[in-house]
């Protein structure tokens, strides 16, 4: 008999969607040519490289030239960082940023104080995983050159006020950068509407291949190159043009952009069974995050008394692949930042898990896991002696 | 009639091997995971990037944990010239190259000159393209940190005395990076034989795919992190790891590794016979860079009287595709920085071809351009002015 395999882990990769691969397939065959030459080969490769660039500006409503490809997520926050910290240098050295980032920003700003006299204010947010707009406006200095604060968190799926934030940035002149690596399709944006600079996303979170991502940057936003080199990207972003992941970033793109209401509406939906059905069963549980401004696809849940390591073992074991929060954290022995950050205790994160579900998640994934995993939580916490002195001894 | 195409623009890009897109597949595909992750899906990636690191390790000599892997040849070369001009700030602000650099290094050493306090010496060349190891060594300051020099020239192919500018850096105690990527794959590199602290490599020119590379690290080299982020690549480069593409390169490179002679005797001598051909057939024509110390694919020539653009379209319109150098400086009108530095005029740089061939490169190909070159020459030539003035008219 062949084990059962159910994915919930679509926030830290999701699989590439068929129509994704098929998009990408000439790119590796026939069409190898540099997107930067002249002849023939080259052409094909570059009209391939505008239709994506449009695809992917599409997705957040941007003009085409807007759009920068990375290689991913990680690339687009350490462009959108170290690129205005230092090219605002003269003009002063503060940034805001809030504590539950992802660590290709924190990482980032710790570097830039340590080493390049940059001074970094981390913003609390609270039980919720929110920022406090009136907090946001008190830190903002008079060398205060950037904002970044995260679209949606990759752990609790809370969504920010982006909009509200933005109004404020713009009110004091100051550049704002978003992560919305979690966002950018898998929820409706619009930088038309938004008083966003600059917006990093990522292709391996909404279907496409991995090692591909873009830097939404607004037309006449100051900003230093990361990678130098070429004239490729507007001579902005050095590199040969990575033309099938490109081209296949442009696909997913384009998908999610023309599938969002019933794509956000279906996860909606599972993500909400899974949770009450779990809540349901499994007592002393509980959602960690928003429930209402919340990623379609995220829910995060504490189980007390027990190590959420052992959970995912365990589930394993049923093929069920789920995750404790950031898959690049993995190896730390240490609390995520972000569940302490709203308020857990270090056993309460220690206990917490993340199920994030995608399009290709079934009912009946969903039915398997509520079904499975109250017998996973009550083995492990038959083991737990925290949990037999204070609930079984009571 | 189908039209004929040749590929001779190798040094721009290379097409992915057969074996490498198979590798590159079940990764597309079925094993999906992200290498960070506990879950098995995050296993089967874990395993595959070991298995790539080790290959990739293996095509230059190094240990599998020296071997980082990046989105390709300009991140690694940013990386490392960044990387240790940040790390070795204290120590000085010097540093060595030459001016026949990829713009990878040449825009970075710029920047840091330009916004970050860095002083950069820019070596000459003679006229075969090599750079002078007594002015390298006279370069060299109390406060120099750095010392970057190609491996192989991606214009005019020439090979540079590595291991006796290893040997200089050594005994002065300064860093030595070298950007191999036209280099690493295409002839015998072995890292143990040459005093080399870092060294950047690219898949996409030799036979994997586009957007992945990697730097060598010899254990103990100084330097910051170029992205920062999640805990990948032993923390010292963020991302989700690209894994298709690390797989394919790590196949590319045993590939690379294993057919080393044949691919280098088999270049070797269609290039040379490609070179003869011409020069046998086109008068007023020389061969750029040197004749021993070259890489095998590479044939850089120069058709005195002409412009490269118009032989580019009009081999083009024939089916063959060529480049006048760099693909990455295409669309600017500046003669190539390469060929100026050794010593070409205005009009002999604009008049020069690179013609570079690979593994799928035939004897056909090889016939095929020798017979039709000569009357595209002659065609321009005709048209051309200053031939009618200076030649014609004797
Ligand atoms: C010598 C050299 N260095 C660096 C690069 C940049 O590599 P990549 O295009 O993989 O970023 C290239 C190729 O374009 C090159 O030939
Ligand atoms: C919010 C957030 N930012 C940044 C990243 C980094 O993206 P990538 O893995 O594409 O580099 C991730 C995902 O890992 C993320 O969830």
């Amino acid at each position: 008999m062949e084990q059962k395999r159910i994915y919930m882990d679509y926030s830290a990769t999701t699989p590439v969607k068929k129509e994704v691969l098929d998009a990408m397939m000439p790119y590796l065959t026939d069409y190898f040519g540099n997107a930067s030459s002249f002849h023939s080969f080259g052409r094909e490769a570059k009209n391939a490289l505008d239709k994506a660039r449009e695809q992917v500006a599409n997705l957040i409503g941007a003009k085409p030239n807007e759009i920068y490809f990375t290689s991913g997520g990680t690339e687009s926050d350490n462009w959108a960082i170290k690129g205005v910290a230092f090219a605002n240098k003269d003009k002063g050295n503060h940034i805001i940023t809030s504590k539950i980032e992802h660590h290709a920003i924190l990482h980032t700003c710790e570097y830039l104080e340590k080493h390049h006299g940059f001074e970094v204010t981390y913003l609390d947010v609270d039980s919720e995983g929110k920022i406090d707009l009136k907090q946001l406006e008190d830190a903002i200095k008079d060398t205060t050159i950037l904002i970044s604060i995260m679209f949606a968190n990759n752990e609790i799926g809370t969504i920010q006020p982006i909009k509200e934030i933005g109004e404020i940035a713009k009110k004091h002149n100051i550049v704002f950068h978003t992560d919305a690596v979690q966002a950018a399709g898998n929820i409706n944006i619009d930088v038309k509407e938004l008083d966003v600079n600059l917006m990093s996303m990522s292709s391996h979170k909404i279907y496409g291949p991995k090692g591909i991502g873009a830097l939404y940057v607004k037309n006449g936003t100051k900003l230093h190159a990361h990678s130098h080199g070429g004239a490729q990207e507007r001579k902005r972003r050095g590199g040969t043009e990575n033309l099938p992941s490109i081209v296949g970033y442009g696909k997913a793109a384009e998908i999610a952009k023309s599938h969002m209401s019933e794509h956000i509406e279906r996860l909606t939906r599972l993500r909400d069974e899974l949770i009450n059905g779990i809540l349901d069963k499994v007592p002393y549980t509980k959602v960690n995050g928003s429930l209402e401004d919340r990623l379609p696809g995220n829910a995060n849940l504490r189980f007390e008394f027990i190590e959420g390591e052992s959970i995912i073992l365990m589930l394993d074991m049923l093929g069920i692949a789920v995750s404790t929060g950031s898959a690049c954290a993995s190896g730390s022995l240490d609390p995520s930042h972000v569940l302490m950050s709203i308020g857990l205790l270090h056993e309460e994160a220690h206990g917490s898990i993340r199920f994030s579900i995608g399009d290709f998640t079934t009912q009946e994934d969903i039915d398997y896991v509520i079904e499975k995993l109250p017998g996973v939580i009550e083995r492990l916490r038959s083991m737990s002696p925290l949990y037999n002195n204070l609930v079984k001894g009571k």
